[in-house]
């Protein structure tokens, strides 16, 4: 069986998002600054259909991740952008015909629906059944993969307080946020004992990696 | 004229102090675990006026935090965990007759006090006039050395909200402590970019060194 891990984009101060998120503003305002270090990656434009792109360690860490995971647990508001639950014309979300996952990818709902197979290998299957459910599906769909918590921040909470999490993996982006969602809001837990695993250091964003004790 | 830095140790999720903070538990619930890793130092070990301790990468940059430090500023929560305002028996907060500081330090606050001078070095300083002005005489003082900002959190934001900080050094300890008190709480002044200028690992605590454009 593969690791469980996480992997998120996030400014020094802790935030995933910029404040204002919508359904039309779903990294909420200047929220692609967190992201901008990947888009002229090349193992993330080859994720997104396009060529050309740098090589370089950023490039390798994000081609490791795209590799790695043979599946995905989403929450349904990362779906959708928040426009569920589906009504009989059921918005499918920002991910368009050809969704850059190419594996299957659970989504925690509390409505029922068929599975979706969009293009290139990824299958949106939706689960009922709380979040061990959907994390056993898609470790059994991943095979020796590895599953990939995908977000938002309310899902990586629930299933780092869950103790479900092997690892951690966070792109530190060099910008103070001040307002937005921020990746762990609080736990319910009390702390929780990180291993630092690896660093890798570049100008645009600095990546941590951390093994968290599955319990 | 030195530069002005801020240096703190914070949980990966971006706590400074555990939950339950008061004048007995300055550091809160479970708060030393984000010091841990300066303890067995020889530069943090000599500053308290202990002999022996580790040589290595982590007391290479406390020594140099240490030795830049020409003034420091500090709230006055900092400066005496709570107590003031000061009554007819002051409490002299948790710093004790030889505070480790060995330079002049300016205490924010609304009520003026004559300086207290300890032993070592150290001379508190009482400044009613704002975080400007305080930030002046901290740097007459430094002469050509550095000034720390030292906290608390709110301090820590109010300069960096003010464009009066050149730069971040934080200590990320690898645990989510899930409660407690933020470096970044929130700022009120939209996004600030910063210039990722070092960073050192070593299994306990990873440095992170920012530049911010001085306004």
């Amino acid at each position: 069986m593969g690791t469980v891990f996480v992997d998120m984009s996030m400014s020094l101060d802790g935030y995933i998002a910029g404040p204002n998120d919508s359904r039309e503003n779903p990294l909420g305002d200047g929220g692609e600054r967190l992201h901008e270090w990947v888009f002229d990656l090349a193992a993330w434009r080859e994720q997104q259909g396009l060529e050309g792109g740098e090589t370089n360690r950023d490039d390798e860490i994000v081609a490791k991740s795209i590799e790695r995971a043979g599946a995905f647990v989403m929450g349904r508001r990362m779906f959708d952008n928040g426009d569920g639950p589906w009504g009989d014309d059921p918005f499918e979300g920002p991910w368009g015909d050809d969704p850059p996952f190419g594996a299957p990818v659970f989504v925690l709902t509390h409505h029922a629906r068929e599975p979706l197979e969009m293009d290139g290998g990824t299958t949106f299957h939706f689960v009922t059944e709380g979040i061990e459910r959907a994390l056993e599906r898609a470790e059994e769909a991943a095979g020796d993969g590895d599953v990939r918590i995908s977000g938002g921040a309310d899902v990586v909470r629930q299933y780092v307080e869950a103790g479900l999490v092997d690892e951690i993996q966070l792109h530190v982006v060099p910008v103070l946020f001040g307002d937005g969602i921020r990746l762990f809001e609080h736990l319910g837990t009390g702390p929780i004992e990180l291993e630092r695993t690896w660093v890798v250091d570049s100008p645009d964003v600095t990546h941590l990696g951390y093994r968290v004790g599955r319990e």
